[in-house]
This record gives structure tokens, C-alpha cells and sequence, in this order.
């Protein structure tokens, strides 16, 4: 098959490709060029990320390890652009870059920018990218990150473009670290493969829910359950996508029925935040809130998860569960956001050798 | 002695108990764990602090010295979280991990993070503290660092908080660096122990005064003298403590008579930032003012401190004299720092052995 | 000839005299101690800093080149003091500390400094100064930079200071970089020497033309072209300088007739944020823009460059052109301060060795 590339297709015709067609002109040789939709990857591709992130959480427990790890790209510069505040996930990929030896540097305020002089948003971020290696990017606006990785594939220096939260639509390496923290919870029974993942709360609008259900229907025999109150239950477009799939699923309203079924419960936040009218204020949402006396209708092996932040959808005595996962999703997001840079720069090998003989020992 | 744990006490309790009791449970085997208040330090973990800085001071003084000591805490990653403005204090710190090669990330505008979502603040932390290895906080809300500190002791990644200035009650690193700098301006005349400290300005209200105050007990024989407006003067609590410990004492408003008594003077400024009703605008501070007119009553080998900023106290003509040590005191704070973060770690042997070989050439 | 000091003179006597009065102060043996004036440097300095600057780039090609480089200055600390925002000059030495190894810290928010509890700007300064061993400075006030740098030198600790842009008047690292990309651009027809520059747009208020104009006189028969509109065209003390350097000059209003007489075209931003009554708003500015229509009237290797950001001075279809120079121009502005920071700590030679090392393989 031969391989399509970004700076071989005009911008007008790649906006108006679907998820999965736009996904094919950002990798090259299963790995990311520009790390923009959760839908660019496959399952070997996840695979390979899930892979190197636990070697590199390992070779990362000794002080000889993490010596190891910042050699392995010293000589790169990152530009962690957030026109939109975000400080987890700001911290998690400026940590990633640090493990690596990547030398970040922090654009926050866009307004003390030229954009204010009146030069074009697509001159300030071609002018910053100079300086760096790799952009991770944080914008409001839905396709932004796609516009600049399509154009500085028409320049002649390109470099990598990390999507690190776009509008609403994509938020790629949250849906990652979900994947990889499922995969870590289910370790030594099979994987992912056959399990049921219960998805809770606001289904509607996190763009969590719907990449990761995406993500899913790479996998073997997955089923999925959705609860949520009525106006926020999962929407049609991601149904017919699991449709398409072949992916079983069921929809529901009464949480506790489902609990005891599910393998993995991933809890989710009201976002209210995208409110037209106060909508989620009329709801009972209380419903939907996992509370310490939900621990015992739940599987003795499943995991609890959350892409946090929490308000009150898991109560904190849950957290001293050992099926409370979701502090330990945080610290993935920082281990599969180091995998990814990475792969990015295909400098893998690296870790697959040194954790060889880390094993071999 | 039966070591005190923070994970063994609940919130309530610590909470009550006064801050020597507290200090038990934040140090393990006379290094810190986590750096909260002054009176955590006792002698032998100042003269440790000193020497250290010292130490490290000296082998910082070449290039190969400085890269020996950027390997010290290379795998290391540190939090500055400054939910309260202060870039002196901000810079300090942030040079000292640089120095032992500790990655830093600042959290500056907390409004940025999650807690406008409606998050906790101990979550928001919690999640922040999963990317790092150490915690450099200064927070407007007393005992905020305390908090945080305990509730990370009752997880599974406990990692040390220092407390950068918390409210109006705590700075325990300056109180720090003003032993160092006493300790360094001694030197040779047989350091700390007998010597006569005088401290002017606002004394009821600089937390610096009374956490030094409290810090000098731990020395044989110190006498310290307090000048000051009288609605501006030492505290009764600090005094009881004095007596407590047996350290003499005087009290006065006659700024000049006490000069030549000095051996070191601790000059501060008016805090009118706390004040209530402009009280200290009807007071006449400039009595209370170090000029040029003072130098030749001061004693042949006394030391001028300031904790900074300053605005009137000390004449700048007064800069060139060699007694002036405000400015030394600056760099002081960077090098007890660097050496309170190495112990919070235990890397302290090597420079214990560097120094040696050093030395030894 | 003797050396001359900024610490043996007078602020007052300082501050009246004349640009190349003040640049023999700040230099010593052929190297900036402080880069505080375009006026500074002479033909050699030039040629060491562009020499110096095309070595390290060519060194960074490669991940063992870029780990080298890093070594260089692996023990300094660098403070990027920057009250007035401009992220891409703030980058571009950002990125040019973290080539060598320099730990960057940054100071953008001055308000959140302790001047505001009425600290003197000089305390202030000299307090952060204490942690880092160069300061980088934008400031809006002319003059300020140099200020601090004579205040440094006046004590025991002077590090060195580098102007990133103060108030109206100089860039000094802006027009080394303009000298930088005309010299690269000509490489191989005898350099800069003998070519005609045409200067268009905004000539009376740019300090970027004023700075570069100046710099030419170093060069031998350089010949420049001043194309604006009446009312912002260059000033007659440049002209008067120019003058006295015998560098000839021509004056005019029809763009179109001077591009072919150009080996360089150097455009500028109408700076109309110094307007004082929208004077800018009656002018016929588009006269002055360089389009596609204008590259046929182009000599075949002249080069076209622009100090960014641009409005509409260049249409953004001319940036396909192998003479469009201006992104380029972005680069070299990271490597010219990368070679001026290596030449201020005297550390060229490490790369001149290591430079004929990969030139002789």
C-alpha cells in the first residue's frame, strides 16, 4: 500500500475526509508523524505504545534508568503551545518531555504574541515552530492543530504536531492513556479482549467517552454499557460506528443495575460547562455517582476509572479502594504521552535494548 | 525514640498540637521529610544544613564541580506551585534545583487548573503531585502546605512538600538562610554560640523575626535585642519562648544606644501590607532606619542583614561597606536550599566525598 | 590602547555620551561583556559572531553535535527578564540557552516582583541577578538595560547583560541577525561587501533599519536604497551617519524602480502602534508591498527578508520562492544569539576545535 503523505493533499480536500481517512496521511510506517485524532490509530499501533510505556515506566524505577531515558532525545526541543489553559495536562506532557531529555518551552498567553500586531495566526505559530522540534498544542478551536501540522507539511521543516486538546471534538492521548490503563488493569487476563467497559455520566459531550469507545472497537469481543440521565446518553454518530463495527452494546438509565456486570467502570464529570440553559441542573444526576456502597455489587478484579477532574461522581473513600484507578490513569497519561514522543521520533529501539538487558539480568 | 510518622496521625489531631510537637512528625532520622515550619530543626540538623551549603557552595565554584552537582538529583523532577506571587523566593528555589539538576515545572496562576471545575484543592494537588518527585509550595492560606503534606503521607506516592511561605505564619527557608548567614559571618570567631543579635522594625508582625528568634534557642549563649515603635514590637508569645529556653533578652526604642552592642543586626521592613487602619503611617520609622551616620558606631566585625525587599531601612550608600551582608544573604538562601532539597533526598554523601577529594587535592 | 570599564565611570558621564563612546565600554578584547548596543560592534566582531554562529549550526545537524553544544555552558544560569512580552524573541533565546546548556529561568510579570511593595527597580534587578550568571532583557523603557548593567559592574558581582529590545530605540541582536542573514545569503559572491540593500516601508520609526543601516558602514562599498512614503521615510541623523561613513545612499517613493537595483530587499511593518493621530491611516502603504507580480523584477539571487511579523508587506504566496529569506532570517536569529551568549562566557574555542574535528573527517 502506498503511503499517503500530508504535503501531497490540498487542505480543502483533507478537511473534508472523514476521521479514519484523515488518520491514513498522518502516520508513516505505523508510527505518528502528527499525533492528531484518536481515530489515526490501530491496534498494533496501540499495542506498541502500550508496550513501550510500561518498559519505560521501568526502566524509569532506578536512578540509572531515568539517567538513561533524558539522553534519548537531549537534542530536542519541544513548544508546549496552550492557548487554552490546561495545567494537568500541561504538566503531564511537559513531564513526558522531561523523562525523554526533551528541552520544553512554555507558550501560554497567545496574547503577548504578534498576533496582536495583525500577522495571521498560521505566521506566529510558523515562526515559533522554528525554534522547536515537536509543537504540543492546546487550542480551542476544533481543527487548529490540524491546520498547522497540514501547514508546515508544506514547508521544508515540518515537524511533529501533538493534539493536546482541540474544542471539543479530539483529545487523542486521553483516550491513549484510557486504552492503556485498560490494558494495565486487565494485565495477565487476556487484555482487553472480551471485556465489558460501563461508561457513565455525561456521554453526550466529553470527547472522552466517545474517542475511547472508538478505540474500542479495535479490540476483540468488547462490549460496552452506557448510563447516563436521558439528554446525556451517548450519541447516535458513535452507536453507529460500534454498529459498523460489530461491537455489542446496551443503554440504560439504571446505574446499579449494571455495576456488577461491567469489568472496567468508566465514571465520567457533568459538563456543564457546554450548558445552553442550565440543562444538567434539572437533572438527577446524584444517580449516577459511584459511592462507597457501590464497592461491594463491584466484580472483585474490575478497575474503577476517571479522567478527572472529579466533583463529586466518585465519593473519596473510594479512593482507598485497591479498584480505584483512576490516580494511577493520571500517572499513565504521563508514561503513554512519553511513549508517544518517542515513537514520534522513532528512537524505540533504544528502550527495547536497554529494557532487554535490564530483563535479562 | 520511636520515629513519628505523618501517615500514623489523623488530620484532627495534628492539627492541635503545637509546632514542636508537629516538627516530630515531619523529620525521619534528623533529615526532613517534609519541610513545614522552623521549629522542625534542631541543632545538629543546622550545623548539617550549613555545612552542607558549604560544601556545595565551594564545589560550585568550577565548571566540573557544578556539572558533579548536576548529577546529584538528575532523575528528579520538582513542582513549584505559587498560588502566591513572590519571584524572589520563586527564583531561589528554582536555581536550586536547577544546581542538582532537578527538572522544575511552575504552577503559577492556580486559576488555570481544574479547581473552576469544581475540584478540591487536595485533588488538584494530588493529581499535580503524580508528575513529580517533590513539592515547593507557597500558598496565602495557612497551614495549606500542612495539608497537602499530611494527605499525601496517607497515599501510596508520598512525596516531600517544602513550604516556599505559607500566609502569615511560616517561611521555614528563610528562617534557614538567616542562620546560615550568621553562621558564615561568624565564622572563625567561634560562630553562632554568645553572640548578641539585634533585630529592628516591625517585629510584631515579620514571621522572619520570630521563626529566627525561635531558631537562635537551639544556640549556646545568643542575647538578642529588640527595637522597635511600640504598637510595632516583639510579640509576647516569642518572648515566653525565649524565657522558656533560658535566652536573654532586651527590649527598646532607642535604636542608636543599641548599635554598638550588636553583633549582628537584623534589619526589617515595615509590613504596612498587614495594616488595618494605616497604623503604620502616624508611627516615626525612620528613627528605625540604618544610614551611613550609623557605620562608624557599629562594632569592627558586626554583620548588617535584611531579608528583602527593603525600601527606606538601609540606606543604599550603605551597600559598599563590608559589613553589608543583605546581598550575601540572597545567594545564602539559594545555597541552603540547594542543600535542604539534597538532604530531603539523602544524596548528601556525595558531596560528602566530592568535597573531601576536593579538599584533599 | 587601553581598555575601558564600564565600573570606571560615572552614570553621568555614561549616559551623555554617544553610541561608539559607550561601545568602547562595552566590549573587552574583541568580545561583548554587555550587548547593549548595535553600535558595539565592528567588522571583526561581526565576522567572529556570523563565523561563529555557521559552525554551531552545522555542529547541531547531528544528535552527537546538539550533546556537545549542550556541554558548553552546561554550568550557567540564565535569567530572561522580559517586562514587556514578545514570545518570539523570548524564544528564540530561550532556545539559544538551552542549545548550550544554559538552565533558562523567566521573568515576565514584573508586577508580581516585589517593586510593588516599593522596592527600587535597581533591588529589585540586582536581587534576581544574585541566581544566574546572564541576564537577557526586554524592557519598555530605553535605557533601562543599560542601567542595570552599569549598576552590576559596580558591584562584586557583575554578570553580563543582554539587550532583548528596550523601549524605542535598540534590538542590538536584531540587527545581528539581519548582518547574519545578508552575510549567509551572499556567501560565496564575496559577502556583503559591494551589494546594494533596499530598505521599504516604515523607515522612520523601525529601529530594526536605523540598527542595520549603521552596521552596513562596517562593510566596503555597501550601497543603500530607502524606498517609504514621504512621511515615514529615514531620518536624516542616519543619513548624516552614513554620511560620515561615506556609504553612498539614494532616497525615493517608486518601489518598483529600485527592486531591480537590490541584492537584498529588506521590508518592514508599517509600526503604526506609534502613531500619534492615525497618520499611518492616510497613507498609501500598498504601494509598498512586495507581491508575486514584483519576483520576475527580481535579480536571480537576491535574497528578500523581513524582520517579522508582517501584515501584508509580503503576500504569503511569495513565501514559496527560494529568495524568500524571511523564515530563514527566524533560524538565524537563534544561532547568531546562540554564538553572541558563547562569545560573552569566552567559550568559542571549544567549537572551533570541535568544528575542524568534522570538517577534517
Amino acid at each position: 500500500m502506498e503511503q499517503k503523505r500530508l504535503s501531497d493533499i490540498g487542505w480543502g480536500e483533507f478537511q473534508k475526509m472523514g476521521l479514519t481517512g484523515k488518520g491514513e496521511y498522518l502516520n508513516h510506517r505505523q508510527r505518528p508523524v502528527h499525533t492528531l485524532l484518536a481515530q489515526q490509530f490501530d491496534r498494533p499501533m496501540l499495542e506498541r505504545l502500550c508496550d513501550l510505556a510500561t518498559k519505560i515506566r521501568t526502566i524509569a524505577r532506578t536512578r540509572g534508568g531515568m539517567q538513561f531515558l533524558q539522553t534519548l532525545l537531549s537534542e530536542k526541543r519541544a513548544m508546549l503551545y496552550f492557548a487554552q489553559p490546561s495545567t494537568r495536562t500541561f504538566l503531564s506532557f511537559y513531564t513526558a518531555c522531561q523523562t525523554l531529555g526533551v528541552k520544553p518551552a512554555e507558550v501560554r498567553d497567545t496574547t503577548t504574541s504578534s498576533e496582536v500586531k495583525g500577522e495571521s495566526p498560521e505566521d506566529t505559530v510558523r515562526t515559533f515552530s522554528s525554534f522547536v522540534d515537536m509543537i504540543i498544542m492546546r487550542h480551542p478551536v476544533g481543527g487548529f492543530a490540524e491546520r498547522i501540522a497540514w501547514l508546515l507539511s508544506h514547508t521544508d521543516r515540518e515537524v511533529p504536531v501533538l493534539n493536546a486538546g482541540s474544542g471539543k471534538d479530539q483529545h487523542p492521548t486521553q483516550a491513549l492513556l484510557d486504552i492503556y490503563t485498560l490494558q494495565q488493569g486487565f494485565d495477565g487476563r487476556g487484555g482487553i479482549d472480551g471485556k465489558t467497559v460501563l461508561f457513565v455520566g455525561d456521554l453526550a459531550r466529553g470527547r472522552t467517552v466517545r474517542s475511547l469507545a472508538w478505540l474500542l472497537t479495535c479490540y476483540e469481543g468488547v462490549r460496552a454499557l452506557f448510563v447516563a440521565p436521558e439528554p446525556l446518553q451517548i450519541r447516535e454518530d458513535v452507536l453507529r460506528q460500534l454498529d459498523r463495527a460489530g461491537m455489542p452494546y446496551e443503554i440504560g438509565t439504571d446505574f446499579e443495575r449494571f455495576i456488577p456486570e461491567a469489568d472496567a467502570i468508566y465514571m465520567t464529570r457533568i459538563q456543564d460547562e457546554w450548558d445552553v440553559s442550565d440543562e444538567s441542573k434539572t437533572l438527577n444526576v446524584e444517580k449516577y455517582f459511584f459511592t462507597r456502597d457501590h464497592l461491594p455489587m463491584l466484580k472483585r478484579d474490575a478497575i474503577l476509572m476517571h479522567p478527572l477532574p472529579r466533583r463529586r461522581e466518585i465519593d473519596a473513600e473510594v479512593d482507598a479502594d485497591p479498584r480505584a484507578y483512576y490516580w494511577r490513569q493520571v500517572r499513565n497519561g504521563m508514561w503513554i504521552r512519553t511513549a508517544l514522543i518517542l515513537l514520534t521520533f522513532q528512537r524505540e529501539a533504544e528502550v527495547d535494548r536497554y529494557y532487554e538487558d535490564l530483563t535479562r539480568e
